[in-house]
């Protein structure tokens, strides 16, 4: 997919190239991270320059998870409602993508574009972009140098119609608790009864974590939180928003409440703790009579500010040692952070956010709500913080979209509707004020 | 494997065949149960005929979950050991290879056997026998006339000197609680904090099923476990029994008790309930950042006289409905047996366990015990209730053979001294008083 990149914008005349960005260890080995994708075109010093990201890695996907067609061949418009369906299609391949097609509208026009555009794709997002902020920090004077704001294609719209610009995203911090104590796996059969076990012991820390109300049992968490202004309550409730948008994303009514406000800040201005599985216990169809020896429970928690990672990091781990003790067994245990990404927020009022409001207008005439994103692009807050940029998360697809789901889609309107977004956007970039 | 157990009974002078026992649902899709191999070599009315049970079936193995060998390929000997590695190779495939061994040794020293015997071994004992207990009611007046006891061969020393004859087992009672909500898997930065997710339910639930103490959280269960007797104790308390082979065999000490009969108890005589795993959850190594929509958390109960599988399954099914609707969420929960076996206890003081007794005091030198066993074979039941046998559990492999677990092995020693051990028995058998 780097090579394809790389090879894709050379033709459409950006000067592009791999680079490396370091190495990690992947089950037990030491492995080169896949490298990132920089380019250039245009450096035209009466013109702004804005630096683009995309990222080319996916979620994990397996067909027997519920998929209907192959997660890794793209199938268009298969009932004829104009979807597309693939993993990445719209997180975040389908994106980087619209911006291809932005160059190569201009390569077959013989148009220049009106700003010069740094792009940067990477290849570790959905695990936590493991080496970028490194890469950020060491290029900031070489490769990034000149750039006036950012622009980020990697969210959606809250439902299926209002296009929206996003200025703020949480962050996540991904933990592992690890309980092991007999050196193998045993039959339970012969063993159960006469020893502590490992997954008892998990399931019970997990249980400790986070009520069926979605309500986080750590403490410390809540106090850490920015507390709500008015002014604040009144932009979300100013949110065009339809819960059946939520429930028709969801395929069902699960929401925690039926109120707009207390959803869409329960999604975007407040903290939650998903337990996502277990590894090393049994997983498949089917019995398995097995006491796992070792098994890694796992579960993330999504931060906004004033909650991060450091922080948030200390009183999980202080709370989950202490309650494990609480179990008194002679199993081990240990919590570990396995990732994290800081949250981030910025004002909304820059000339790229008015830019890209006209943009919108234009294409979809519509203006555009202003959103923050309850997922995570870590790196947003490194590329604010480590550059001293503007960024605007400018989003093409839909709330239903399933990102990171099983049949993920890209409506085909939005691809081409988000093809044109991104392209105006550069020409309303060129002149806002 | 039924191929060649027909071939290999045939060859050796027992007239063998496959029977088929009737279909089953398998990822949706009906197909062929694996067949069972009867045969029978001898029929003279002058000798006592011996109904000798093997399965050909095995637990899953993946070489990833810390296999030092391909598990699907006999190592033999590595560490120069004695020790013979494979999935199957103690459970139950070595001791059918013995029962074959026994056969194969009268073959070619053109002896008879001193008794007659009738075979029969199935391929579905790793999940609950499915289809065998109507099998054996169907053949009640036809395969399965004029038997006068019963030999398996399917469980394990006590420890890894002194051999035994086990008299009870456990029975089983496997289940799944089943919660669902949105009709996709969703992305937890998207939805986390606005739905009730189905793995924070289902973990709540699977901790209210057992302590970390291993006391069984159920409702009624305890209450139907039969009282045990002062005799009782007194033959556990008789037991050979070694917590250092208990610590070797399990790697480490992770007992719940010092005690030698409550270890003793807690594995033969008490019920015990294990945590397995989750299906529909993340189970890889890494992370993945998603709420999934549908999960299945799997246990057992290891059941004892009185506790049955069906009053069992009433007070499991009765409890967890009602901790489900204190969650007071907005998803869906089923709990279904997935399969049960009852549990089994015999009188030793038949002649097939003293023939038993002799044949081990011959081969091995040494009064075996007297214990039950933690495992379950849940058809030991349905063989001794619908065709009214005396059934002997006669053990080839030891303790620490780590049947169901990762590097499950049996010792060369106990193969070779195994196969003497089946073949005496039938010898003590034709003149046991």
């Amino acid at each position: 997919m780097a090579d394809f990149l790389v090879d894709q914008l050379n033709k459409l005349g950006c000067t592009a190239e791999k680079r490396g960005i370091g190495k990690h260890t992947l089950a037990g080995q030491e492995v080169d991270l896949p490298p990132v994708v920089i380019g250039q075109i245009g450096s035209d010093p009466k013109k702004r320059t804005v630096l683009i990201y995309g990222h080319y890695d996916v979620q994990p996907a397996l067909k027997e998870d519920g998929w209907i067609h192959d997660p890794f061949k793209l199938t268009i418009d298969p009932e004829g409602t104009g979807k597309m369906y693939g993993r990445g299609s719209t997180d975040d391949k389908g994106p980087v993508m619209g911006w291809l097609n932005v160059l190569e509208a201009h390569k077959a026009l013989g148009l220049e574009l009106p700003v010069n555009v740094k792009v940067i794709f990477e290849g570790m997002e959905e695990t936590g972009s493991v080496g970028l902020p490194e890469f950020i920090e060491a290029e900031k004077d070489k490769f990034f140098t000149g750039i006036d704001c950012m622009c980020i294609s990697d969210n959606y719209w809250l439902g299926t119609k209002i296009p929206c610009l996003t200025y703020g995203t949480r962050g996540v911090a991904y933990y592992e608790i690890h309980v092991s104590g007999p050196d193998r796996d045993l039959h339970s059969g012969v063993f159960g009864g006469m020893i502590n076990e490992p997954m008892t012991d998990l399931i019970h820390l997990m249980s400790k974590l986070v009520t069926p109300q979605a309500e986080i049992l750590v403490p410390g968490i809540k106090e850490m939180i920015a507390p709500v202004t008015e002014d604040e309550r009144a932009k979300f409730e100013a949110i065009h928003f339809d819960m059946k948008d939520v429930h028709d994303s969801m395929g069902g009514d699960v929401t925690l409440s039926d109120d707009k406000v207390e959803v869409l800040m329960g999604r975007m201005r407040n903290p939650c703790l998903s337990l996502h599985g277990i590894e090393g216990a049994f997983y498949a169809t089917g019995s398995k009579t097995v006491i796992p020896c070792s098994v890694k429970g796992k579960f993330s928690i999504r931060l906004v500010p004033n909650l991060w990672v450091k922080e948030t990091t200390e009183c999980v781990v202080k709370y989950v040692d202490a309650e494990f003790k609480k179990l008194g067994t002679k199993n081990k245990c240990e919590v570990r952070l396995t990732h994290g990404g800081e949250p981030w927020a910025t004002d909304p009022n820059h000339y790229s956010y008015r830019a890209a409001q006209k943009a919108t207008e234009t294409v979809y005439g519509q203006t555009p709500d202003y959103t923050r994103e309850g997922g995570s692009i870590p790196i947003t807050a490194d590329f604010a913080n480590i550059l001293g940029l503007n960024v605007l998360l400018l989003p093409v697809g839909r709330g239903d979209d399933g990102a990171h789901s099983t049949n993920e889609k890209l409506d085909m309107d939005n691809y081409i509707n988000g093809t044109k977004l991104l392209g105006s956007y550069l020409y309303e970039l060129a002149n806002a004020q």
